[in-house]
């Protein structure tokens, strides 16, 4: 058992420095200490994209000497003055030279005549029946670029076309700002190499790739050094590599206050901690650290946190260091589909993914767990949340940070309600047909996608909800939820809900009334899905007391979670759809048949993506997926249900 | 002399295809050719940036075991229910397993307290003062991917959170679109190398580099092939061999139908021409062939033709190979500061500078030469006069195709007026100080820029123009031609004019008067410009008939470029700044010196990048740098001079 009291010596060293605040130390203090631009000379072919560390003057001038624009001949334009129509000229072959684009004009030239108006005469001579004007047809020494002018001012990314303008100015090398090398060290007893079969507690170390990929995008170059174990003097050694080879060093995890967390003591003992702790969520236990003019930043393990320190800390000193033109971060105006509850102790950065329902750009929050990587995937945005406030209700407008180009927002269909696997495969099919069309789901169940369509919020929601009276689906909950109408109702699928049971079925569940036995774990859907709406109805019609079913309240928010914790022998049974048991090869036992369908707004109906979406749903591409899938039958599925 | 019928049956082969029907042709005709998407498997960490040529199924969970997500104790929750601030929950050391954040959960566990609220009892057993929630602190099996779903969709690019995503995944290596190889092999007898010391006739082979470097942006390889001469064999040959290597294929230059253009009948001997001359201007001589699958594109030498013929007709085929996500051309509105005159019979592709003065947009458009490249190195963007248009009036408000983000023309400083070195240096302070101003130049002349002042064009006006009554500098003809006032005129630098010869002033020219002299070649500046007048003035005044100096028509619209046709013996003399003799090594006859100021409108004077000239403008690096130029006398740059 570990010491408490000394977990709380340690937990104290973790300040709660305001992000801004913490920002501008970093800086001035690595420019104190002499952080600065680094350049290089390079060959100016591989110039494109970098950065100029000086202004490029041109050494020769572009035309380099006077040349033909033309094909045809060069003369002095004197000897033409006079030709007309009716009195042509007439030049013996001494009098023009002839000459191709691109040739030096000849000494005693000044115009070149195309040949197309040069007319033979016999015997070399030629007639011309129009002027030339002095000049005319010849590309000027210097017209395009004078040796000693400057071509690209400093600090000017390398174009394509500014490449070639320096070539033809004679420039071959220029002075360019280097990139800065990041060094990222992962460390942790439990980090292994990216593999398909790690052991349980063996964490896959991706942080780097991610790290490295965004740290790339922002001009820098990267090192990854081998995976360091827990040991201070370990991480220390590494360190001191690092700063050897490295402009700015990350050291990943162990940046917190544990008893296992050794990044501060390790950057203290090579250089200095400024700060150690962050107001900021996820992200806290960041360690602004330096060795001299060097950044060392000490970033939390979770992915999310790592992602959200670096670009809030190391981003702005990258940008600095590549003298990039810094990206001006984007914000634009959304309604929250749901609340936002923050804490009032911290900054806290929630990625939303978003879509225009109607005029209104809607935003929806992702799963805010700080290892949650798909949340980062998945978001279009993300809301900056003060320190000092307590989050935003749903419906309210809110600021949001772009991710993504906002015209993008405008082809991003909005699917909020219940979850099933087909709508993977309705993302893809309309990725592979109609490349503009992005989907993002929310799943949220049933009742929750009909309310997002009452709210304005979504334009596709997925529902299956038995009337138990009627024995209808969906349609009555409709009349109820939306007695206005407004709405269609699309058919999709008959799906086959059923008890997931691990293979073999070692619990031996034969149907519902199975799940109250002893020992047995369940694992539910969450409150509000269809699924738990239909688990609630059949245990009540079978009379069982569900307080007696252990997992009942372990809510997931998919069929595939569901399906996955019990392939991982983490639970023994759940309801589900047919397709989730036979991804993880597990057995199932039917209960029943059901109605899943579309619910679209009609102010919705009309868009291209939504038409796109029928079109996908009635493809011959669309039925052959679900069948390899499993559990579906496929009707009508894209044409209308009557509702009302 | 070449024979003109054969001229006229060779140019029969250049037809007028409009560029709508050429691009469509082009594309449908090599994909019925089979022209398709290629892939390849590469590891996961390789990955950053590409584009998926499949849907990437998670292969494990994330987490794959349900691991804790807080340093603490692990342990079955049911055994702390009851537990209160007052009624303690003690357990013995067997009842709870301590671990760590990441730690995988022991079997019999479904619960982790957090190590704060562990109190230490004794003998190992401890205190606990709360009830445990099932699941709480623990990253369920799946919580962030569940095994068998979509982690990425096909054609989607990764980014550094899908990275990471599909690493947690378990994916260690995924079928991404192989990049096209594009081949570029430049052609023609007179074309070099790159280099600073061309010979005369020489042509230095700029082309490739641009045409790489755009096409990188755009997602494919290059391969530049060594140049190769204007024969017909040899050709064919590289084109054979540049066929076996590569996807697409770049013949550059030898495009048109003259008697050394060979590329037409290359392509033809080793694949089909599609279509030979589009009707675009630049890029007429374009010719799009192919061999089998693969594009062959003839492309014209002068490098604005080059870039357009492959922007129009390569890209939306490179772009269709990478499966990238087609960034279509974002248009904006702006009002033509100068008319574009263009012709009937092709769609004409304007270069333009761009910059917003006051609410207004304005677009100047930029030199139309084809040999140009600097033209598009400077443009803002692009506007396409339609095959039929006449063009458009100066001040008429025109569609222009954006080349850069329309958030930068706002800190564009536009300044139209009269030529002088300064601005290079004034331009490139700014950079320095203030990466965020950009500042681009008209060189118009004097009147022209207080013309552009007058009708709102532009936020500063280099103006030197004398009242040879009352010989005062500037505020004459401002009083003159801006009678309502609402402009500042802030003095800038006197400098020295006078009359530029070559080294050693071998024509023994002490003056004006010496200009009219027989078999000296003068260079002028264009009318309107400041420097003009000042000529035409003196020629007057000394009585010298300007039709007796040879050359005296030939303009040139910069300072710079009348000392470099100096310089290179393509002219004996001509009117300018002793800075720019000194640049070229030539010897100066002064003549006067004269006041050269800066020309701001009322409405731009408080805008942060005026502010930041005119501090520019008193700065000590300033008066540093122009010391260095030489010729110029500084007083008080950046302080208001009287007008009215």
């Amino acid at each position: 058992m570990r010491c408490r009291q000394e977990e709380i010596e340690l937990f104290k060293y973790l300040k709660n420095v305001p992000l801004d605040r913490a920002q501008q130390d970093y800086m001035e203090t690595l420019m104190q200490n002499g952080m600065g631009l680094k350049t290089e000379t390079i060959p100016v072919q591989e110039a494109a994209g970098r950065i100029t560390a000086a202004p490029v003057y041109a050494r020769i001038c572009a035309p380099h000497y006077n040349a033909s624009a033309m094909d045809g001949i060069a003369l002095d334009a004197k000897l033409t003055f006079g030709a007309s129509e009716t009195t042509p000229v007439t030049l013996a072959e001494e009098q023009y030279k002839q000459l191709n684009t691109g040739d030096p004009l000849p000494g005693g030239c000044d115009a070149v005549i195309m040949i197309e108006d040069v007319i033979e005469a016999g015997d070399g001579t030629v007639n011309l029946y129009q002027a030339a004007a002095p000049w005319q047809h010849i590309r000027q020494i210097g017209e395009d670029i004078c040796a000693g002018e400057i071509i690209m001012l400093s600090y000017s990314k390398v174009t394509p076309s500014a490449l070639g303008a320096m070539i033809a100015g004679g420039v071959t090398e220029i002075s360019v700002i280097k990139r800065p090398i990041v060094g990222i060290i992962p460390t942790g007893d439990e980090i292994v190499p990216p593999t398909s079969d790690p052991k349980e507690g063996d964490i896959l170390e991706f942080n780097s790739a991610i790290f490295s990929a965004m740290l790339k995008d922002w001009g820098a170059e990267t090192v990854i050094f081998p995976i360091v174990t827990d040991n201070l003097e370990k991480i220390c050694e590494a360190l001191v590599a690092a700063l050897k080879q490295c402009d700015v060093v990350i050291l990943n995890a162990g940046s917190s206050a544990g008893s296992e967390d050794f990044a501060a003591d390790a950057i203290a003992s090579v250089g200095t901690v400024l700060h150690h702790g962050l107001a900021i969520k996820p992200g806290k236990p960041a360690i602004l650290g330096y060795s001299k003019d060097k950044p060392i930043l000490g970033v939390p393990g979770y992915p999310v946190s790592g992602i959200i320190v670096i670009e809030q800390l190391l981003r702005p000193i990258i940008e600095f260091l590549c003298k990039s033109g810094y990206d001006a971060a984007r914000y634009t105006d959304a309604v929250l589909s749901k609340s936002v509850v923050s804490t009032l102790k911290y900054q806290e950065f929630v990625r939303v993914r978003m879509g225009y329902v109607g005029e209104r750009l809607i935003a929806s929050p992702l799963s805010r767990g700080s290892g949650v990587v798909t949340s980062f995937m998945k978001a279009d945005g993300i809301i900056e949340v003060p320190q000092g406030v307590e989050g935003f209700e749903s419906g309210s407008t809110v600021a949001v940070r772009l991710l993504r180009p906002e015209a993008e927002l405008k082809n991003s269909l909005v699917v909020i309600g219940s979850h099933d696997p087909l709508l993977d495969e309705l993302a893809e099919l309309l990725r592979i047909e109609y490349g503009d069309v992005s989907m993002g789901s929310a799943h949220v169940g049933s009742m929750g996608g009909l309310m997002a369509i009452r709210r304005g919020e979504a334009h596709v929601a997925g529902t299956h909800l038995l009337d138990v009276e009627t024995g209808e689906y969906n349609s009555a909950f409709i009349r109820k939820l939306l007695p206005n109408g407004g709405v269609r109702l699309v058919e999709c699928v008959k799906r086959t809900q059923g008890i997931i049971v691990q293979k073999g079925n070692p619990k031996g569940i034969t149907g519902i009334a199975g799940l109250a036995q002893q020992e047995l774990r369940y694992v539910n859907r969450q409150k509000g899905s269809g699924t738990r709406i239909l688990i609630d109805y059949l245990c009540s019609k079978d009379g069982i007391d569900t307080s007696k079913i252990y997992g009942y309240d372990r809510e997931e928010f998919t069929h595939t979670s569901v399906a996955a914790l019990i392939a991982a022998d983490s639970a023994d049974a759940g309801l589900g759809v047919f397709s989730a048991a036979k991804l993880y090869n597990l057995d199932f036992i039917p209960v029943c048949e059901e109605q899943y369908d579309l619910l679209i707004p009609e102010h919705a109906w009309e868009l291209p993506m939504v038409q796109k979406l029928i079109d996908v749903l009635k493809s011959s591409a669309f039925k052959k997926r679900l069948d390899n899938l499993g559990g579906y039958e496929l009707e009508n599925p894209g044409t209308l249900r009557e509702i009302f």
